[in-house]
């Protein structure tokens, strides 16, 4: 069975689903987002591309610029960046400000809340223009200059981000976060903001699939080694309090983002992305998750 | 045995442990402090007044104030403001924001941060000036217009104040701040930051042991039950993560802050407030805390 | 007013609340009790007893149990007894594991379940008989023989028990049981199933309102600072995580139990025992909690 | 480099580390055990075997037991099992009653102590004698009639095993254990103390690695989608509190346990086993993770 008709058959087989859950409301402008919506994308490393239904709409990307900022972070600071953050499973919900409370400031893994602002302001610490650079770096990786962010989503997630707020002040009260506080929030709800379609999407984390290529994008240079070790991350720690299930039924690493989306890579294979904004309990896209087990399903493709 | 003598008894009890403990730091004001100061000071219902060593030295009420606002919430509310705040012990430490993630933004009780912070936020919502509002409040319950709050402690206390900003973001988002965080933050610093000696926080607390009499100081009125009640909030929950401790060695309602003061109430009989700003491992005056188990011990007047 | 008419009123205006709640049925014996009985009876130290209801009809005390057995290992370990327990509330539901963990092994209180079973621990290594001596101990202080315990209730504890049996292995694991499991098991819910009627309870807690007079019953002495301290602990520690809420709407130092009794004591006044089966969410008797509050309101005699 | 060298190269530079950690010690049998050897062997799906050092020195697999109980229970109860248990990683320390208590009795996966205790629960309901057709199962998998367990370490680890005895108490308090308390933590313990040396635990892994064929040992079966899914919780779960480290490192589906060995696999590649008793703080074996480290790094086949 080839790509094309596989992504027809999971099309046709996620329909029952299809009306599951909600998207995400607390800000209007995803709110307003259709939230009938699904799209998919696949490149793999030999240059094939497929895609399917909404693949070209742009949405917000949210959570999954945690892997993107980690990238660059790592780049700066390589392994220095563990001591200010760990890399295990959260194992509690992704806002939790309990773990941080409990272990000092010291978030459980860079791809929740917590961790994410650490990284911003690593990146602030090593740039004068962060946002400037991010996006010039996602353009890179995505090879195009039309990925932007929505300023009216960030402006709106900064003005009604509490919680953010109150984990970027417990870390500056442990210290971990040596920069202003308003100035890492402004960064983090920016990258939070980003808008990207699954073609660009699963572009940008092509690279992560191709470990044995030399990786550099806008400057942003990563070993082999690194790679692989972000896949794990992304592994463990992608999906919230459900990445443990993500891979048991996907089995890639991947990051998922509560507009919808959700990006996956094979090792020297591909690299996925789909969206559909309607999200389940755990905040991660109900046909989206559906359609990536059924992916390695149909392809027996999955890293275990 | 008279309380002079008694009290004298006290001072030379207590010099065992007088080099014990370490004044709070976290602010220069507070730092600056001579640590080795010990004040207390005794009012009777019956007019009799006792004082010892540095009774008339002014220092940072801090916590103690918490006393002060709950009793202006309590007249502004009554038993509404209890939709919005336990009146439960604590059971963990005292800026612990574990429970209050997992109580969903409702305080434990009024005596800890978060309590303070809702009811700071409840003042802003019944008055135009509460800073002054609560000045007047207390001059008026000391009987001197001396009292004043410190500027620069209120500003330092604000400016490294990351914990406190924490939870009223966190407060903020389950909804149970309604005005400004800021504000309400300032208003929290100020009360924090007000200066008393021992004679006037041992008259400021009179009120509350003399629960026959009408409460009414400045505007401010409760009922004998509101004042009873208002001390058995103090018994329960006045002493953070150690107010069994001070059950159990005291017995008295009180409330202590880390600027070392404490002030407690024998009802129908007597205030007192003692004042030295060494603490110990749980933010209580060492120094007072061994004052006041002796002081009932020896006059065998507690509420048990 | 005098109490009997005091009585009456209570017994009036608790009417509205009296099919509120439901009796604990975990086990036959205690689902088998008529939910609708409701009985109070105060002794005072001037020695007059009013009753109401069904005064006269006893009733499993269960955790009020708790306070007799602190009462005696006091009088073996005396202050040595607070080094395998604390003495602060316990902040969270009464069975609770986590903090137990999280303070490795050592329970908050003598009257949550885990400070039980050390307290219960204690006995064993000083008594041969300690169900005998417990109960001897009992009909000493209530004046009378006929207080038991009943087997079937014992039995039925044990056999269901696996909360507390999970809570007793956990602390052999830390080391704060010392003798073996199933002896300690056995020896506390043997105190649990002791049954007493109002009369014989409010008898049975008079000792700790009249601490001026020396307390020896059956060979447990307690110094006058013993009982009020026993006080104070039953102030901040007796009503499970409702302790506050008691503190503040009741204002008496006392116990309770998932039978539906509550003893409660005034210092130098009276004690005060009150049974209905019918318990609210935390475990206590609704209409106990309610007749209580209310007299403190009317009588106005409470501690604050 | 072909493999007998890799190993070679391992050997020679975990010799910096090999005097670090400590053995565990809380039961005499382990205590005992020279905790100076190390030994590793590869099995390749191709047929190649290599090994080094203490290889076929047998110990106890302890936890590594949990793989094989867990491919049982998933034979007989399919995806049934999972209303007993979750498949998230626990993000705490391996024992931790916390979370048990916190989500109601049900495990967060079944690699954790508890979830081993529901599993062995799920084995009884299937099996007159578990005990023996666990071994038997083990002697199919390994090739050798000579896999035994240790009575004496059975015997030992259940007469201290409180932590164990209390988790099981609470599961059965949540209804989550079904059959007999006593009997559930016997096989427990049975199959903790099950002796292996690395070239016969190696040997139980390999058909992990080999999806493609069909799974069927003793008459225990799996399918491929099976398989996988039981590498993916290997891979989220397998290490206690330090799986996102084990993945960020080594980055292969494994299981360690506390008799020092580790058991990982390599989809479509290898199964490798190695051992040596002394422990981190996370009760992971030093030597091993550290020559699994090596292992990936020098052979770039990892699962990322």
């Amino acid at each position: 069975m080839n790509y094309t008709s596989i992504f027809e058959t999971i099309h046709h087989e996620i329909q029952p689903f299809a009306h599951l859950g909600q998207q995400a409301t607390y800000i209007p402008a995803l709110a307003r987002v259709n939230p009938n919506q699904f799209g998919i994308c696949l490149h793999t490393l030999e240059g094939e591309t497929v895609a399917l239904g909404d693949a070209d709409v742009r949405f917000s990307i949210q959570s999954i610029s945690k892997v993107f900022s980690l990238a660059m972070a790592l780049h700066f600071e390589g392994e220095n960046l563990w001591t200010r953050m760990g890399r295990e499973p959260s194992g509690t919900t992704f806002n939790s400000l309990v773990q941080l409370e409990y272990e000092h400031g010291i978030p459980r893994n860079p791809l929740i809340n917590a961790g994410a602002l650490v990284t911003a302001d690593v990146l602030l610490a090593h740039m004068d223009n962060p946002e400037e650079y991010f996006l010039e770096f996602l353009r890179t990786l995505a090879g195009t200059q039309e990925v932007c962010y929505n300023p009216e989503v960030a402006e709106s997630e900064q003005s009604c981000g509490y919680m953010n707020a109150a984990i970027a002040n417990l870390l500056k009260h442990y210290g971990n976060i040596r920069g202003d506080i308003d100035r890492v929030l402004h960064l983090y709800f920016m990258m939070c903001a980003v808008e990207m379609n699954c073609r660009e999407l699963a572009q940008a984390f092509l690279p992560f699939a191709n470990h044995q290529q030399p990786f550099g994008y806008a400057g942003i240079t990563l070993t082999t080694s690194q790679i692989k070790r972000m896949n794990a991350i992304m592994q463990t720690c992608g999906f919230y309090d459900e990445a443990g299930e993500f891979s048991y039924l996907v089995g890639l690493p991947g990051k998922s983002g509560v507009g919808g989306g959700i990006a996956a890579i094979c090792p020297s294979r591909y690299a996925i992305a789909v969206w559909s904004p309607r999200l389940n309990a755990k905040g991660n896209s109900i046909l989206g998750m559906k359609a990536l087990e059924l992916f390695t399903t149909l392809t027996a493709e999955s890293i275990f």
